[in-house]
């Protein structure tokens, strides 16, 4: 057995609890060693010869590694457990916390001391059941004139906006276009930031209290989230905590007043007075961005600042949630106490990092209930806008995204194939209209939370930032109406599925010549398959019918046209980049 | 390459600061399978092709892995990084975030965000320079028969303690052997619990807010701080927060109130009315132990009483610090807020967990300064005391505990050889007292922070709780007066030695042919080398003197003893489980 590639650890994503009486864990073997495992397992306060047994079973794969997954009851919280490993040849091994041995004390154990809330996640049903529409305010929809910047550019289908364009978008265009995302069948809204700044995108708050008046007004705000509400739509607001705007009150003080001000310590500012130029003198989000310097979210006065202004918009206006801004660079501590904070005002609120690496850490139950899945975004890219992954590389791209992460946390990702900080789908896609609806069925059938970027779905293309954020394109004729009416269909589907939006995901099939590749969900009764390839010929797969049990045949929910299974298996065709979405008749 | 055996993830312990500007990084391979290893890293804002380089270092080694670990500059506290690795047959690899790769992008990029202060640990130095010494109170000695409890029975020698018995030890005993434990060389006692309980031990709490009158009042626990301190002792009190006693008023009033009771949902009740037979129908510490109900410290009053007692008694008597009890078993966001609030009253208080296994999750900066070493214990009793291990072996572990926490949480451990839960180390060498020695020498020389359990220097025997709480030998006839005069050399030779009480600790020589092994310390210009093996047998070592640099000559701050370097070696001779302390004349 190749015991140097097992690993596991006692603590999150490795051993996550489920609930507060069942333990979710993880091993990690080399990719086909290990045949058998088994967790043994106990109450920690059991005599050392007791113990129960669960199967591990083998639920991914990738390049290198097998991993398996079990769930270990916790009737008193408390566990202790090892490993129990067969290979081919028979040989058995024990991995515990003090290693691996062929004998089980040795090896020792691995221990969960006490299942505590706090590591319970508790993303809320509607987010798991939602689709997500980002809208870019300032790009949406201009629905009130009156209220347009100075020097507002003409909304056109044919408009490049430069990185201080301002096309006249406002809250108001939102409202106003409520009933196209009702038609769309979205259910949720993640607007990017509302705060009054002086900037098109107001990632550079200058007032957390108020609206951009460019944008409307409190009252506009509460209409829209009332008036979604009333659409069966949730609205979601950006946070922007890591750093403010320059105009911001606090930073105009230490600017006046230097080291003088009772501001100073809200800032890193490594000596006064504050300079810009050449470089600044204070951190700022990223490299010298002197419009944003940093906020020291770990100073008491600074978190309870932000922690009431977030509170306070919260109990006001009946927002559904929030999306953090860079969320990775501020502190553990300042996460923890927002969720409580906001939690408190709702319950049922959720709670997104902007996290674009391995987002373990910000997912262990007592921060965030889910973060924007950009790695998920690559791998599809990399599959189907792309090419340049197989199908088997795209199923291990997404089994280790899906290892870094709890499995409840898992299902709350919020996947996506483009947002106002990278260049649109279709672009990525190079235009070709194969390759983007092979990347939207995956976004729309594989675990976690679709979010649509604003007119992705009617097939508005643009390099990255500040080419992805031109204004929508409201013209019908300038609009792909098929691609909407794709996306509407997938949208539907989905949302008819409680397999798609709450099943786990396993993988059906992997194509061993190249580009195919099959997973089904299941939930309950339910179980939906989804196959695809990314090549440009036609191509017929033989898949197990084994997920779908005693079926005598399946149907495309796209396109209603049947599969006969035979013998245990089901031989579907595809055409050139097609995937197709399987149930039961 | 062994790409399976590669582990590395960006957080601690794997990823941990060392201050704001740097961070230390770990990586796991095949044993004897990488030959060079380096971190490419740059602020995660550069552009992708920049990148600088520092080497990682192979620090330890067990039977199937090596570790390696390297300091990356972060002079904007953003890392991002990757591995680049060598093998003997100059084949290299890249590994990153997104997996193994010949080619560099491929491989990605792990990231550490930001460096907060959340994450920074902060032992106090006064800790990191201590010998600590452990009373249980009830046995060290009765400095005030007025106080003692009804059937006080003899304190002998021959004293074989049950569960209940008492034998009178007070805190102004405690106070009149302060010259004895000055002598003795320590510079920090660890009280275990003190407060109101009915038990000898004390660990089921009937009020927090109360000094057992068995043991004295506030004015006897003040002046033995005050005492302590005139004689540069430090004193750490026992916080039992996991559960209180059977008599603690909150439970009492749910026994006579039942659901009424305002105090209901400070514990977990299955159903009312409570009830202790057959079994107690409420959770308590370990398994249905009655006498213990566990205290639901996520719930805000429950944790705002135990914080606001543990603030009470650090403000108003000026203790240094708490050794938590059961700390593994309560929530960590409890243990955070315990931080914080200790902290703020003495930024000096040092905060020790009770966790016997893998204690990483609890040392990342933000709850615990330290943890009580039980796997130290078991490495070091398996080499000298019961003769289980090789050098190797004894290695091998040690490395292995270092690699589940964090580098600065790694030199805080508080290192013992027993306790009041264990068997006592003489017990454990089956008064062996070379054995005993031996396990005594690993104790005082390795990094850590060394414990003493009263009584061990004097030869006091006892196995598993209640034998090993017997009564204090005071009597000088009946001391081992060579053990103790053994343990003050050794607790002088460490406090004299920055080394051994800051240095970092390196594998220096492992015996190939079984019980032989050698480490060194180094802090700034000293170093000191420890030499040990644990055979009944004379052996002789020709040790590599280069951690020595230029020496001529080592001398054993032991016994004086002179050993001569020539050839850039120094040959060691050692008697039956002897070790030797080695330094420059």
């Amino acid at each position: 057995m190749k015991v140097e590639a097992l690993f596991h650890r006692a603590e999150s994503p490795f051993a996550h609890p489920l609930d507060a009486r069942r333990l979710h864990v993880r091993l990690r073997t080399k990719r086909g060693d290990v045949k058998r495992c088994e967790a043994h397992y106990a109450d920690r306060y059991d005599p050392p010869e007791m113990s129960e047994i669960v199967p591990m079973v083998r639920t991914g794969s990738d390049a290198w590694f097998d991993y398996w997954e079990g769930v270990i009851p916790a009737p008193h919280r408390r566990v202790r457990y090892a490993f129990y490993l067969e290979d081919e040849n028979g040989d058995s091994l024990w991995y515990g916390e003090s290693g691996f041995s062929s004998d089980r004390r040795e090896a020792g154990v691995f221990q969960y001391p006490y299942i505590h809330e706090e590591h319970l996640h508790s993303a809320p049903d509607w987010f798991l059941d939602s689709v997500v529409y980002q809208i870019f305010p300032e790009r949406f929809m201009n629905g009130d004139p009156t209220n347009d910047p100075e020097h507002t550019e003409e909304w056109s289908v044919s408009a490049r906006p430069r990185p201080d364009s301002f096309y006249g978008g406002d809250l108001q265009g939102v409202i106003r276009q409520l009933p196209y995302l009702k038609e769309l069948g979205i259910n949720a809204l993640y607007l990017t930031p509302i705060f009054a700044s002086p900037s098109n995108h107001k990632y550079d708050t200058t007032d957390y209290t108020r609206i951009d008046p460019h944008f409307g007004d409190r009252e506009t705000l509460k209409e829209l989230v009332s008036r979604a509400h009333q659409s069966g739509i949730r609205v979601i607001l950006d946070a922007v905590f890591n750093h403010c705007g320059y105009g911001f009150f606090a930073f105009q003080d230490v600017i006046k007043k230097g080291r003088a001000s009772r501001y100073w310590d809200w800032f890193h500012i490594k000596s006064g007075p504050v300079m810009t130029t050449p470089k600044p003198n204070y951190e700022t989000f990223a490299q010298n961005v002197w419009t944003m310097p940093k906020l020291r979210t770990d100073h008491h006065e600074v978190r309870e600042y932000l922690l009431d202004v977030a509170a306070e918009w919260t109990r006001e206006t009946g927002i559904d949630g929030w999306r953090l801004d860079v969320a990775n660079e501020v502190d553990h501590a300042f996460w923890r106490a927002f969720r409580e904070r906001i939690r408190l005002i709702n319950p049922s609120a959720v709670i997104i990092g902007e996290v674009w690496h391995d987002a373990g850490p910000w997912l262990k139950g007592d921060q965030f209930d889910s973060v924007m899945n950009y790695p998920f975004r690559e791998a599809v890219l990399d599959f189907a806008a792309r090419g340049r992954i197989s199908g088997r590389e795209l199923d291990a791209r997404l089994t280790r995204i899906r290892m870094t992460v709890p499995e409840p946390a898992h299902r709350a990702l919020l996947n996506l194939l483009g947002s106002h900080d990278t260049e649109r789908v279709r672009t990525a896609c190079g235009g070709d209209d194969r390759r983007l609806r092979l990347a939207v069925l995956l976004l729309m059938t594989y675990t976690g939370v679709p979010m649509i970027y604003y007119g992705d779905e009617v097939g508005m293309e643009g390099g990255n930032d500040p080419d992805c954020r031109r204004p929508m394109i409201w013209d019908a004729d300038e609009q792909d109406r098929d691609l909407l009416a794709y996306y509407r269909l997938l949208i539907a589907i989905r949302r008819g599925s409680a397999a798609m939006r709450r099943g786990e995901t396993r993988t059906w099939w992997v194509d061993p010549d190249g580009g195919g590749y099959a997973f089904f969900r299941r939930w309950q009764e339910e179980t939906v398959g989804v196959v695809l390839h990314n090549g440009d010929t036609s191509r017929t797969f033989t898949l197990d019918a084994r997920p779908f049990d005693h079926a005598e045949e399946l149907v495309d929910a796209m396109t209603g046209e049947v599969f006969a299974v035979r013998n245990g298996t089901v031989t579907v065709a595809l055409g050139p980049f097609q995937g197709r979405v399987l149930r039961l008749k």
